[in-house]
């Protein structure tokens, strides 16, 4: 079997950059698209490409997927870009979230070989199935419609042997901002608090996941969405939040029987 | 059509009590089954018979079930027990949770006319799919185990015509529980702090609710779940224990590009 | 309480024209927004103004709710626009079916009363959560994005005692379809096969479940999702599909000990 | 870092017997408990001891444990057992899916190092969600009940830093039914037809997954239930039985504008 090749949008930073570092290591071709330059120390990573491109620019994406497509059949596909404006910008959080996603599988499943396991994995967010009131609306429907565009293509790319799954983080803490958790202390207790792990999830943690469904190890697995959340929400909120609150009262089954 | 008759298991109290008030309201014959006998001013309402009887005595519930049949053919059948015990009392969870309410459905449906809507309504808890903490794991088993109880019989009686729907209620008010919340100012503001419609849920709510899938307005709704919380479990924790404990930290997109 | 005032977006046919029927009926004040003429019959139904103009056309929209709005507050709206057109037409389904809801839910707020049980409903389809791969991706983003702005939306209008929830139908039969299907047995007869409930479901099912959503009997049941599908989605698909192709082998559990 | 110590619930034979040649493979001691001898072959497997024993049988599994524990700190612990008697034999089902699991983590935790990374895995069925009417409801009970632990356990048990997850496969193919199949190839082929990847799944593929949630590389992974089914729970059920009945009518948007 010929080395696996992988394309990773949104690559250069983030729980995308931790993947690339991931892949290279166990000797994957990488091929990254990035809006900005890759951190100069990247460069430096084995059998690793990088192109720079905005997702929105259509054409240019076309001809990084050729480029990238020239180096070697494309198995592996994973999605990290992200809309980082401001404020409610419907048009751009579709643009960059959902036209994107679309049209990059869509340019890349003809550079799929016909043979062996072909993955695609998109990474949302919480946010595809619980409400973060601090983001708008638009923020949640790119994380959603980005959910059941993989379920669309789970079930039409099955066929031709591609697997399509995602995975959803809580925050996660990156080298990009491991200051800014560093220096906010009462947040990062929080979060920690809130977390039956006790800790707040790292990119490295998202790339690990990606990787796994990106693999021939999960070959049966498809149309799935893996919450990455150290346990947060299974937690019913109420007890969550009396905790938070300090508020201990005893409730029992006795003085509290309607739950 | 001749009038509908409900069974009303654990009605003497609580939610199944205000369904029970509601459906004697609106003229439905009603039979209640409830371990403990009923408050006295519920003996005044219009059509309905109690029967007292612990669900788990298996005899005394053939005979409560063949005499309440004899009044009239059965069409609605509403679940409302539960275990009051302490602890994790495991055996009892599931005799008056899992193995009574198949028991009961067992009985009850051969005593259902062929013909016209029927309707059975489980009312379990929010815990059938998040994790109450303070609750130990017989009580969850017993919730979600319903609610898989639930969908099964939604399969299999369906061609009957026999609908079989539940109702996952958050911490609800009732007349048992009103003096509790009333004296309890911090714990009730928390919750309708953290409740999106700002209140909390009551006795009446569940009822009209349970009401409503009783009734042949829900004729093409079966296996469904409704949870009944005000919104609670839409919210994701992290912003909303940020709000409880006060750190109002400004949460970008920008500072916090994780999510 | 002032007579409850509807705002019903794409009431000229199908589920939303049975809405209209039934709170029209019910004596609830409608407006009704129809890309077409309603249906001459409908024009004497008491308490109904039509309304003509396109979802998409926001000047005629803001017209429309100004107008609406003036004959007393909104205090009820649902939404059952649907783009028809054809093929995978990505942007006009978002906008149809995105961007328009989002826009009218903005624009109807504001005139929504302070106080006493206000509801929005939007009708999706199983197409939220089910992959219908005879439809294109396009419109299945539609639907999971619009449940997705109903969660959004049931958080954050909570607070002003705004309840948001949706429905979710399978194929239902409509008085304009009612020919299409009663001509074609062989799909009809499959389609009774395959749901528990043994027949397909009608706009008049669809209208009962919207009304009680809309009403205040649901007055604590926000940011939901209910099936409408007469327990279709319930069955694994290996049994119904073994039962379809006419395989009825014994799976036992001695023989198939994997599942 | 010591060497992993895994304990598998019902190792010898199925899933759970390709998970312990996996472990065993990748250099991890394994303990295995079954019911029966193990395959003579599995003998010679490189660091795994066997456990004759009935996980109902409480005293022996007490002293399994035990045995196990004292040949190094169990991390890893993975539930494959099965009820395998016929009907609705609900006390036993209870017994053995849900009485145990629950017994044996009581068990297991105490044994399990402060430090690093530990796992639970249950594994459970399609039948955690969906009816597969073809089995008894005790079986759908104990499928939904098992998953509900999982996540109770997942929440309490988090703070110890265990992680508890699920696997809910369709029918997979093992050595022991691999016969099976090969011989029945119009049910083969139905099963292969309606899986969006197009084959049955395997043992090796349910291990790899077990494997992964085991493994630190899942380590802010809990509370999940992935399903392993090759797409088949994507499909709305309509469409894909239209095909499967060979009733390929065009239903567009236009003839059935209902969906």
């Amino acid at each position: 079997m010929s080395r696996p090749h992988a394309l990773v949008i949104g690559g250069t930073h983030g729980s995308g950059r931790a993947l690339v570092q991931l892949l290279s290591c166990q000797g994957d071709k990488v091929s990254v698209v990035g809006r900005t330059a890759p951190p100069d120390k990247d460069l430096a990573l084995e059998g690793v490409t990088f192109y720079q491109g905005d997702v929105c620019d259509n054409s240019r994406i076309v001809e990084i997927v050729d480029q990238a497509a020239a180096a070697g059949p494309l198995t592996k596909l994973a999605f990290f870009q992200r809309f980082r404006g401001t404020g409610d910008d419907w048009e751009n959080e579709i643009a960059v979230t959902l036209t994107a996603t679309r049209n990059i599988i869509d340019l890349v499943v003809p550079h799929m070989p016909d043979e062996g396991d072909k993955s695609i994995v998109t990474v949302s967010s919480i946010a595809t199935r619980f409400i973060a009131s601090e983001q708008p609306v638009s923020y949640h429907l790119g994380k959603a419609g980005m959910d059941q565009i993989m379920r669309y293509y789970a079930v039409v790319l099955g066929p031709r042997g591609i697997r399509v799954n995602s995975v959803c983080p809580s925050t996660m803490i990156k080298e990009e901002s491991r200051e800014f958790y560093a220096g906010n202390k009462p947040l990062t207790d929080l979060y920690e608090r809130i977390t039956p792990l006790g800790r707040v999830g790292t990119a490295e943690d998202c790339g690990n996941v990606v990787e796994f469904l990106l693999s021939s190890k999960a070959g049966f697995v498809t149309g799935q969405q893996i919450m990455l959340d150290g346990g947060i929400s299974l937690q019913w909120p109420e007890g969550l939040c009396r905790e938070i609150a300090g508020l201990n009262v005893q409730v029992t089954r006795k003085t509290d029987n309607e739950k």
